[in-house]
């Protein structure tokens, strides 16, 4: 059975292919099988362990146990040392002028997530992941105030074949100069259905998905995770606010401890369920422009890295799912997590 | 040195890294080492090596070295055994009815592209290239008479880093019901051009790169091949014809036979100097519409995979490129290629 199925927001065409069509998702092919709890706490070159402060850049932000100056820290923000986008020296209000070049202008973050070198966000404590949120929060609000900003992308990669390079806990921030094309094409569509009914299509989804169930992973107050019904790949997951809210910066505190506990289940079932697959998840949230579009609404998307992107997918857009969202939610919802510490 | 440069047909930005910000530019810690010259002519359970016919799905078109029946083949196109898309069953006219779901309609072939199982295109003679470009020709033109279909892609994925499932040389046509987002959004771009401008976009460009000269890898007389200004990858490569022409459709056997040359050296240059790397690459033509968009212009896009796809770039569409085109064109145009066989 095999169904082409459209992205409600996007209306993108994905494979939905329930039977051998395509690569078989599966982890056991994949080469990096090192599981992160066969690694030792504290490792001699790694820039991002304690005691290895001197080799990255001065932090930006630390956050430590106690008040005391020399409390052991619990997060650290250092500025990339390769960054990807950079202030230094750019026109931070250089403007496309039509010849197709401009300056690299944009900041690159890294938030250690934790001292400790063999953690995870499937293993974090919750007061752990809360302050991964709170510094993720913090630093968005923060790169936000940066003139010429116009958008800003918080992401995660878990292991090489996800395109870490680093095995360390820890989450980047990209502030960048214009509106990124995957935002572009969520604000698109979410103005089309704005325009035709007057609402927000991702509340929309919401309604539908939680009145429906089947694509449902977990619900909290104010969070709902769900396996999206044109998923592009096994086991994608997004977490959405429940309550309808363009931007990741209007979070208060007691919803970042919600989110922080929501995604600290799925990390872990993630983890438990699936054997510690390599994955990598982003927060996608309004562009920063003079006035916020009324008619996005922030999220998170997890996507576990189970299938290649091979010629048909890079050349045509089109994705191939050899397991629907149906399936992807049953197992992540029935998952049984032991408490793992 | 790091700059940001837009696509001329999308729109998209590239950041163009020529320091050190993000992945390293490399083959070396690939996993997939195994070069092709190092495997066996024929291999037992290979269901593409001669021998081996009864292993696949009765082939659609068979070309044979002579004309005799039992001559040995040269190249065969068979049905995907696990097709994405296929006409069983399927209504080829069903539309899209704001469901967000329809039938898998849709048509997927393999053409083997040679009964040997350790040969690749930067090793194939030119008349082998060319069997193969012609089969390409044959089989686009084939499907695009079904009914239903909106747009025909051609990839090739070589190598498993690279999403390839078998190693014996294939290429993989996939006729799909809908336009695919790839093409669309290139279609966008050149319309935008076209109602500026009056003009082909691709023209401009081929136009610019001929003049400025530091882009262009290699020209013939109806083919040219350029590292594109806003190349998102390493050594990314792009294959146009120098005549506007909408449509791979339209191609003409001497041009055909142009184009194999071209294809056949470029292939090779990557094969020698950039070490047999894994790599994808994809046809993109004008749809098979009623009438077919006058300012599109069909052209072939070569990826090495030297980069893993993270959340960076999955999270925003935006490209880190630590290779800018000037210098892969260099290095590709200075290739010096002796004749491998």
């Amino acid at each position: 059975m095999t169904e082409l199925r459209q992205d409600k927001v996007t209306g993108r065409w994905v494979i939905m292919s329930m039977g051998h069509a395509g690569q078989k998702a599966t982890f056991s092919a994949l080469s990096d099988r090192i599981r992160i709890e066969e690694l030792p706490a504290k490792v001699g070159n790694c820039p991002f362990c304690s005691g290895n402060e001197n080799m990255t850049p001065p932090e930006t932000v630390v956050w430590r146990e106690g008040e005391e100056e020399d409390a052991d820290w619990k997060i650290r923000v250092v500025p990339g040392r390769y960054p990807v986008l950079t202030p230094d020296g750019n026109d931070p209000l250089a403007e496309q002028d039509g010849s197709g070049v401009r300056p690299a202008y944009g900041l690159h973050e890294i938030i250690i997530e934790t001292p400790q070198h063999n953690l995870h966000p499937g293993r974090f404590t919750p007061e752990q992941m809360e302050t991964v949120i709170e510094a993720c929060h913090h630093r968005f609000v923060a790169l936000s105030q940066n003139s010429g900003i116009r958008s800003i992308i918080l992401f995660r990669n878990y292991k090489e074949e996800a395109g870490a390079s680093l095995e360390h806990p820890h989450t980047q921030v990209v502030a960048l100069p214009f509106i990124y094309p995957a935002l572009k094409e969520e604000l698109e569509g979410a103005h089309r259905y704005f325009l035709a009914e007057g609402g927000c299509v991702f509340c929309s989804i919401l309604r539908e998905e939680l009145e429906a169930g089947e694509r449902i992973v977990d619900v909290n107050d104010d969070f709902v995770a769900l396996s999206p019904y044109a998923a592009g790949m096994p086991y994608e997951t997004w977490i959405l606010p429940r309550k309808h809210s363009p931007s990741f910066q209007d979070i208060r505190r007691d919803q970042a401890a919600s989110l922080a506990a929501m995604l600290g289940e799925i990390m872990t079932r993630i983890f438990v369920s699936l054997d510690d697959p390599p994955y990598l998840y982003y927060l996608h949230s309004a562009p920063l422009t003079a006035v916020t579009p009324p008619y996005y609404h922030w999220h998170l998307e997890i996507v576990p890295r189970m299938m290649k992107v091979a010629g048909f997918e890079w050349g045509t857009g089109v994705f191939i799912n050899t397991v629907p969202p149906e399936e992807s939610a049953r197992f992540l919802a029935q998952t049984k997590v032991e408490t793992y510490a």
